[in-house]
C-alpha cells in the first residue's frame, strides 16, 4: 500500500495557495508538512486554511526538513532555478512552477542538478492535463487525424495584469505564450525548428510603455511539416478564450471553450448563451488537481513525470526565438537562439 | 468564525460513500465523527477511506452519539422515516436522500418529528444544485421568459437498474421520475394539480414482468396554467440524459448535457462530438457537494434549508397521481391521492 | 425526354403565390398556363410576375382547359374537397393544400373522385421534404436509432393569425397541429391510436373568446408502442421554432432550427447568434419547391405521390381526437372520431 | 419601372453554366441573349438548359450584339482582360470572374478600359455575398467587435483540382488563396501591407512536382494595425471548411460551415452532425445569385458595383507577395510588388 507522500510548498501567492488547497483537500496521497513564504503572514494565513502543520519564512527550513520527500516551487520566477538546484542537492523530488527560469544557463545547470541527484522534476504546465486537450493530443497520437498538417491556437486572457507584473514577466512570449510554445509541442509531438512572430500593442499603450507587446500571432514550422499558429490577445472581454484545432490528412479535432451552464436563452433579440469560464483559475481547475496527482503518483509509483525539466527549457528557447523574430520581423530558427 | 459541524453518516451504499467523501475532502466545515451500515465491512472501508474514526453497525450509535449534531441518511428507502423520526427526537439536524418514504402518512409523521424537534430536515434532491438548472430556474425567477407557458423535461438513464432493485424501487414513477417532479416544481415555482402518464415497457420485458415500466411521458398541468411534459427511459445507450426547457411569453431557456470534453472530430463519416457524462455520479458531481455545502451551511448559520421536508413530500404524491393515472388511463388530479 | 407539365394555380394568395413562383422560376418542368382567383387583380397580379399567360376570376375555367394536365389548389379549405372532386371528374391531376376539408365524408367523397379518376393527388404537406425532417425519417427508418420509444416535435409559431382567421381555422389543432400530426405518422411510421390534448389559452385572450386555444401539448399513442409529445404555441418571440426529437432503443436523432447564418458574437454581455428563420415562408422555402418538384415529377414519370389523399385526411381525424380529448379532459382513440 | 437587362455569357463550362442557370431561373430581371463558348456543343448545351436563344463558337459575336447590354466573362483566365478591354470598347458593362489576369500591367489597361469606357465593372468575388460574411462585415462594421486586432480565416477545399488544372492554375495563393486575401480585405476594411507565408507539400507529392504547394499558412498584417493569418489546405477529407473569425477590442465574431441539415445522431460511440456542404456550387448557391442580382439591380439603377476592378486587382498584387514571401520564407511588403 501506498503511504502519503510529505510535501513542503515555496510560495503562497495566488498559484502556491491553488496548489496548497488541492493538495491539502483534493489529493489524499499528498500531506503538507510546511508552507514558506517570504511574507510569513501570507504563509500562516495558508496554513490555517489548509491545515498545514507549519508556516516558515524562509524556504531553506523546508529544504533542510527531513521530512519533506518532494517541494512544491511556487516562488517567483527569479528564484525557481536556485530552489530547483538546492532541492535536488537535498535529495527532495520538484515540482516546480513554469517558467523555469528566463536564462538558459541556468535552467540548464538545474536540470543538470536534478539528473544527478535523480529526484523526480517536474514543469507546471497544467494545460496538458485540461481534458479537452488531452482529448485533442490522444486522437492525434491515435493516428485519428492521420498525419497533421496544420495547427490552430487561440489563447486569449480576459484581462491583462497590472503593468507593474509586466514589466518583470519577461515580456508575453515568454510569459502568456509559452503556454501556447508547450501546448504546440504537445499536441503535435513533434519539435518546432522555425518561429515567426507578428504582434502590435492594441490593448494598453501602457504596455507598450512597459515595453512590451499586447497581440501576437505566431507561425510554427515543425520538424515534421506541420505548419501551425497562435494567436493570443491580453484581453477579449467576453473571457477567457482557450481553443485549439489540428487538421491533418484523415480529419480535423477541434476543441472550444468550457462555460459555467449549458444554458441557451432565446428572446426577441437573439440565441444567448454563457461566456466562458473566467480565467485560469475557473478553467484549468481540474488540470491543476490532475498535474499535482500526476506528480504525487509519479513518487509513489516511481515513474517519470510526464512533463519534465527539458519541457520546461524548450518553450523557454521557443519565446527567445519569438522574441528575436517580432524584433527583426523574419523568421528565426530555434537553433539560432540556444 | 464558524466551527465544523460533526455530523454521522447512516449508509455506506453508494450514495453513502459519496456523501462521506464529498464531506472529508470538500467540505471542511464538516467533520464526519462516525459512519453507520449493516454491513460493518462497508462502514470500515469508508471509514478507512475517509479518515472517519469511526465505524459501526448499528446506527443507533449515531443517534445516540451527543457529539454528533446532523445525521446523513443514505440506508434503504424503507427505514427513512424512522430515522427521521429518531434523529428528530435525539435533536440532530437531518440530511435525507429521496425518497423520504412510499408511505404518505409515514412521511408525515416523519415531517411533524423535524418541526416539533425544530431540527433542520433537507432533503437530496441534489438536481436543484446542478448550475444548469439553477441558472434555468434563476432566469425563470427573474422574469426573463416571461410568463411560463411549457416545460419540457427529458430525463433518462444510461441502463437499467437490475430487476431486483426494481422490484422494491416503488416503480419508475417513485423511483426515477420523482426527481423529474421535483426539478418540475422547483423550475416553474407553482404547484402541479393534475397528471397524466403515459408509458410502456419498451427497454426490457423483465421490468414489465416485475411489475414496472420502463419509459414514460407524463404531462403536468400546474396551477398557475403552466403545461408540462416529462420523457424518462431507463435505458439511453448514448448515456444519462438530462435536459430541461422552459417556454414562455418572453423567451425560452434550455439546457443540454454535461460532456467530459468539448472536442469536436471531423473526418470523411461526419461530424462527431462526446457522449454525455456517463450517470448521475459523474454528472451531477458538483451538484452533490453544493447540496451538502448547503446543509452545513444551514446549520452554521441557521438557516433554513431550501429543499425541505415538504419538498420531499410533494414528489410522493406526484408520484402516486401518475401512476394512478397510468393505470386508469386518465388525467389525475393530486387532490385524488393525497 | 419528358416535356414541361402544364398547370393551372386556383387562389393567388400567400400561398397561390408562393408555389406560383416555385413553378415558375425554380421548376423548369412545369409551365403554369393559367391563374384563378375570386379577386381577379389577385390573379392578375400574379400573372403578371410569374409571366403567366392567362389569368382568371372563375376557377372553372381552368377546369375546363384541355390543356391544363394539374391543377394547383390554393384556394379557401372550404373549397379544396369540391375541387378536388370536380378537377378528378375533369381528368386533372391534383395538387391541395392541406387541410383537405373540416368534413370527414366530403373528404372521402373527394378521395374516392380521385381515384375513381385514377389522377394523382399530393396534399401539401411540404414539411415532409424539409431536409432536417426527411434526414430524420431516413435514419429512423434506416434502423439507426432501432425501436422507437419516445417522439418530441416542437412547433411554435413566431406570432398568432389575426383572430379573424382564427374564427375559420378550424381550431389550432386542425389548423396548426396538423402539420405536426402528419409528421409525426412520417417520422415513425406507424399509425397513432389514441391522443391525449392539453392546452390553454396563454398568449392572447382574444384567442379564448373567439373559442380557440393558443398553448398546447399533446401526447399520442402509436400502435408500434411509440409514445409521442407534440407541444405547440401560437407565439414564440424569438421566432418560428421548429425541432423534432426521436429516441429509440439504439440511439436518438434530434433536428434544431435553421438560421440565417451561422454568425456566433461574443461580447463581455455573453455570446450570441442569430435567431430562427422568422416563419415558414422564410423556414420552408426549399421544401415547398421539394414538394412541387415531387408533384410534376410524378406525372412526368407516373409515379404515385408519397403524400397523398389518405395522408390528408388521418391528419384531420388525429385533429378531431384531439378537440375531444381537450374538451373531455382524457385521451381519446382514434376510432372514437371516425 | 425597370425592364429587364440583356446579356450575353461567354463560356459554358462550370462556372459559365453556374451563372447562366441563376440568370435564367432565379433572377427575372435578366435575360440571356446569347452563350459563347469555344466548344460550340458545351454553349448549344447550355442554351437548350436555360432557354436561351443563341449560341455561338466565337465571343465576338456577343461583343458585336448591339442587343447585349452586358457580358458575363467565365472564359479560361487568360482571356478575361483582352475581353474586359474588347466589352468595354463595345460598350458593355462587364461581369468578370477571378481573377482579372496574373499580369498587373494587362490588370490595369482592363481596368482602365472599362474607367474610360465608362462601363460597370464587376469581380466575381462571390463570398463576399454569403450570409455569414456578410454578417461579420456587418457587425464589424457596425463597431460591434470594436477596433478589430485579429482575423482568422479558415479556407480548405474537399479535394485537389486534377494537377494538369494546378499546373495553369497560378498556384494555390492565386487560385485558391486569392478569395481569401479579398475577404480579409472585405471584412477588415483596411488594405494589407505586408504578408509572411508558410506553405508546404502535404496532401499530393504530384501537386509539388508542377511546382505548386498544398497548404499553406499566410500572415497578414493590415495598414490599420490589425493581424491576420489565413491557412489553406487543398484537401479536408470532411469536406469544405469555410470559416472566419473577427476579434477586436469589444468582442468578437465568428462564423461556422453551413451544413445540409441539423440533423444530431447520438448512438453508443458519440454525438454526430453533417459534413459541411462539400464544395463551392453547394457552399456558395446563395452568394453566386445575389453577387449577380447585384450586377444586374447596379445596371438597372445605375450604381456602382460593391467589389469592382480593383477589388480585382489587389488579391493578385497580394498573391504575388505571397508568392514572393514563401520563396524567400520573409515577410514581404506589397510595395515590393507591385
Amino acid at each position: 500500500m501506498s503511504t502519503q507522500v510529505n510535501v513542503g510548498v515555496i510560495g503562497a501567492g495566488r498559484i502556491g495557495k491553488l496548489h496548497a488547497e488541492n493538495l491539502a483537500y483534493r489529493i489524499p496521497e499528498a500531506h503538507i508538512i510546511a508552507i514558506a513564504d517570504v511574507v510569513l503572514e501570507a504563509a500562516e494565513k495558508c496554513a490555517a486554511d489548509f491545515q498545514i502543520p507549519s508556516a516558515v519564512k524562509d524556504y531553506r527550513e523546508i529544504m533542510e526538513n527531513p521530512d519533506i520527500e518532494a517541494v512544491i516551487i511556487c516562488s517567483s520566477t527569479d528564484t525557481h532555478s536556485q530552489m530547483i538546484e538546492e532541492a535536488a542537492t537535498a535529495g527532495k523530488h520538484i515540482f516546480c512552477e513554469k517558467p523555469i527560469d528566463f536564462d538558459l544557463a541556468r535552467i540548464d545547470r538545474a536540470l543538470e542538478a536534478a539528473v544527478k541527484a535523480a529526484v523526480k522534476l517536474q514543469v507546471g504546465f497544467n494545460r496538458r492535463f485540461d481534458p479537452n486537450f488531452k482529448r485533442v493530443r490522444e486522437m492525434v497520437a491515435a493516428g485519428k487525424i492521420g498525419t497533421p498538417h496544420i495547427l490552430r491556437i487561440t489563447s486569449r486572457d480576459p484581462a491583462p495584469p497590472p503593468v507593474e507584473y509586466i514589466k518583470v514577466s519577461g515580456g508575453i512570449f515568454l510569459d502568456m505564450t509559452i503556454h501556447d510554445f508547450d501546448m504546440a509541442r504537445y499536441l503535435i509531438g513533434s519539435p518546432v525548428s522555425e518561429i515567426y512572430a507578428a504582434g502590435g500593442v492594441m490593448v494598453d499603450p501602457e504596455i507598450g510603455r512597459a515595453g512590451d507587446i499586447d497581440t501576437a500571432v505566431i507561425t510554427l514550422r515543425f520538424e515534421n511539416g506541420t505548419i501551425g499558429t497562435i494567436d493570443n490577445s491580453r484581453k477579449a472581454v467576453y473571457g477567457y478564450d482557450q481553443r485549439v484545432e489540428v487538421f491533418g490528412s484523415e480529419g480535423m479535432v477541434a476543441v472550444s471553450n468550457n462555460t459555467p451552464d449549458t444554458a441557451v436563452y432565446s428572446n426577441a433579440e437573439g440565441v444567448h448563451s454563457s461566456l466562458p469560464l473566467f480565467f485560469f483559475v475557473e478553467r484549468y481547475t481540474e488540470s491543476y488537481i490532475a498535474e499535482m496527482k500526476e506528480f504525487i503518483g509519479c513518487m509513489q509509483q516511481d515513474k517519470k513525470p510526464s512533463v519534465t525539466g527539458i519541457d520546461g527549457r524548450i518553450p523557454v528557447v521557443m519565446g527567445y526565438a519569438a522574441i528575436k523574430s517580432y524584433e527583426e520581423n523574419r523568421p528565426v530558427k530555434l537553433s539560432e537562439v540556444e
